[in-house]
């Protein structure tokens, strides 16, 4: 089987409840990243099959809010899988109530890495984009990798420095 | 009263319960990112004194897992006030059950719009850096933007394309 | 635009977490059927773009149980409208971690009624099957339909009578 | 100890707050039937005083909806035990903020089967009807059981076909 | 109609599932203490037919850990009435899985005050107590209320002062 | 290492949501005294290191409703430590939206216990009061720990007599 981006594509849809709006009557935007974050590992998993966690989020933009009632469809895919850690993009569109076209809402891109059963970080298979969009995306992820590692160095971090 | 970083200064300790963890027995990241996002914007209330929405979250970096009866402390303050929007800058240590060390989570960068009573963005008065590590955060801050900003550019991104 | 079936089709994709086990390890069944009203409603609002709500679950077969870190899929679509109502076929499956076939977990039929701005129930279109196993779908529906009728005859039932 | 049918009843009280709420301002209907899963299972514990999963809901009807500040009184008991599973009825009755008449909002039918210390279903002993009540109920739910199998057999159904 | 102790009982059952779990594998007592809250709310309202609020909680004590898969009874009524707040006694106790006999978990004594429909407390009829138990429970909260507030004056409590 | 009060001081901030609320519109009591639980346990857990347990709750008083969009400060310390229990003083106060004064909410006292690693209760170390309002909530610990057992002596109490 071709491990294509396509076959990790992932969709979940949401009814906005009372119970997950903040106190302006919005999408609560903690409820929305669960989610976001959520979506992006099962993309992950159906990847490699096994194991993943988050190591970063970035680029993850709040463009409009969504309103009670609202239907919130997320989808996510994997852009690019490096040697040892993948790009998720994920999407997020909102059918406000009585509405028939849906509003962008946010976007983000996700990086996880896949562990072997001693919970180490194991090497990951390509990803092999096949739309023009999926191309641009795994284009782009490169992009947005050297961008992070030169904010990085430019910062002069290393772990524990905040 | 002056408007300082250390008066945006916020604190949230959590107690890590069974209903907080991943499949792996760790604690969730979406979970983990509701919590820095609640936590980010009270620090941006303490500046603003009024309504404010998460517009981006940028560099969040889980460093290490959090396991189950840990002690979990967030931090935030406002970094750094641009006139429309303001860089909150979050750490999350982790004290594990019998330790006395805490140990360094993650990081992350989120950025608030403050909202008028029409729920129009308004401008945000400057925040006033102190200490060292503060005026680092303050300089930090706008190499964080300006990497974003070029980031955009490089992407030829607008609004509704992912 | 033409009412067709595969306008309505609804997916949500969960990964389950130990805040969603039963004291067996399992998906707790009552999480379950709160996941899978949520995806009926969803689909039956993609229908009648407007608000609607669940009258009645029937036939809700719970076949195999769900483990910790699986991926559930939860897929939703009208199968029939009659003229105050409609049935909502629902469908989940689980991924189980590590493996590569999805597993049937669960299926159940949903009512739902629309209603107009002023509370009251509304006539409803009809929704167009077009492959094969839609227009089954469409052709059980009525057989169930009818079953529940001829039961509720049979057991003299009126509201408030339990 | 006699395995009457009053010594399974369960009652169970809800005060319904906001965060239990759909986007019209009622109670959410996936949140009931999580609490009538619950009080359900708990009723069929009562009887084999051990281990039951949910096998079926059926004829789950919502008659009247619920509102903010009501209070929610959920009751269950198990109407009939076949050798290897058991119909518990459920019936939910709501309380609006200030009256005095409780009105009647949903009933429900669930199968449960008993598992035994490998997790395979067990015999379970008859339980005992007392009242003109449950008499009734012992005597539908032979109805309501033999109105399954023959829809099922109707319908062709084996596992895994939707 | 009489208003009985016997017309303002209460009872709600819980099936204890992982997500309700402390570290060390027992119910988080937070949860058991807002599941206490809650019915003794709906004790309360029994007695009011109205509006109340929790204005104290006294002499809560956890005397027994409750596992998981255990099904946890929560009974509670109003053991008296002042003229301007009401006394509720809540007492748990849990059958863990496959035992016959309930264990003692939990007792505690809320005050709750009515409000009128402007908000304000309002005065609040006696009730009556009828058996040897309430009768004594009837005795045992005026007692409770004495060392209540002759606590407060020995440590000279005002409010706002912690 | 001196194990002074200061050393067990938490704080944890929350940012009062719609499903935090209860049907009239203010922060549902059951849900701030779940709050105040983690946080006086995570104060205990700072002076002992290791797991603790709550005991009792008392003197719980709400003071004022806490509105939606409202942030809420929790503050625990360890008021004194006796050979086998502690007792922790928790303090909330809130900012109401817009608004630069904080107001007094609640305040409760726990007793918590520490376990050994078989789970039973093992012997605290004193604590030690620093400032002026740490010896008089040291001194006050004392009186309501007196008032409690002299209670609990005048209602003639035993475990499971409720």
């Amino acid at each position: 089987m071709e491990l294509t981006v396509s076959r990790t594509h992932t969709e979940s849809s949401e009814f906005i409840l009372p119970g997950d709006l903040n106190s302006l009557g919005y999408l609560f935007g903690g409820k929305l990243v669960s989610w976001i974050d959520k979506v992006g590992a099962i993309s992950a998993i159906k990847h490699v099959r096994g194991i993943v966690v988050t190591v970063s989020i970035d680029n993850l933009i709040f463009k409009k809010p969504v309103t009670n009632g609202s239907v919130l469809t997320i989808q996510a895919s994997v852009n690019r899988a490096f040697s040892h850690s993948m790009e998720v993009g994920v999407v997020a569109n909102t059918l406000p109530p009585g509405d028939s076209v849906p509003v962008h809402v946010c976007t983000a891109y996700l990086t996880f890495v896949a562990l072997d059963e001693h919970g180490k970080p194991k090497e990951i298979a390509p990803v092999i984009p096949e739309t023009e969009v999926e191309k641009r995306r795994f284009e782009e992820a490169l992009i947005r990798r050297n961008h992070r590692l030169s904010l990085q160095t430019q910062l002069g971090k290393g772990p524990g420095k905040a």
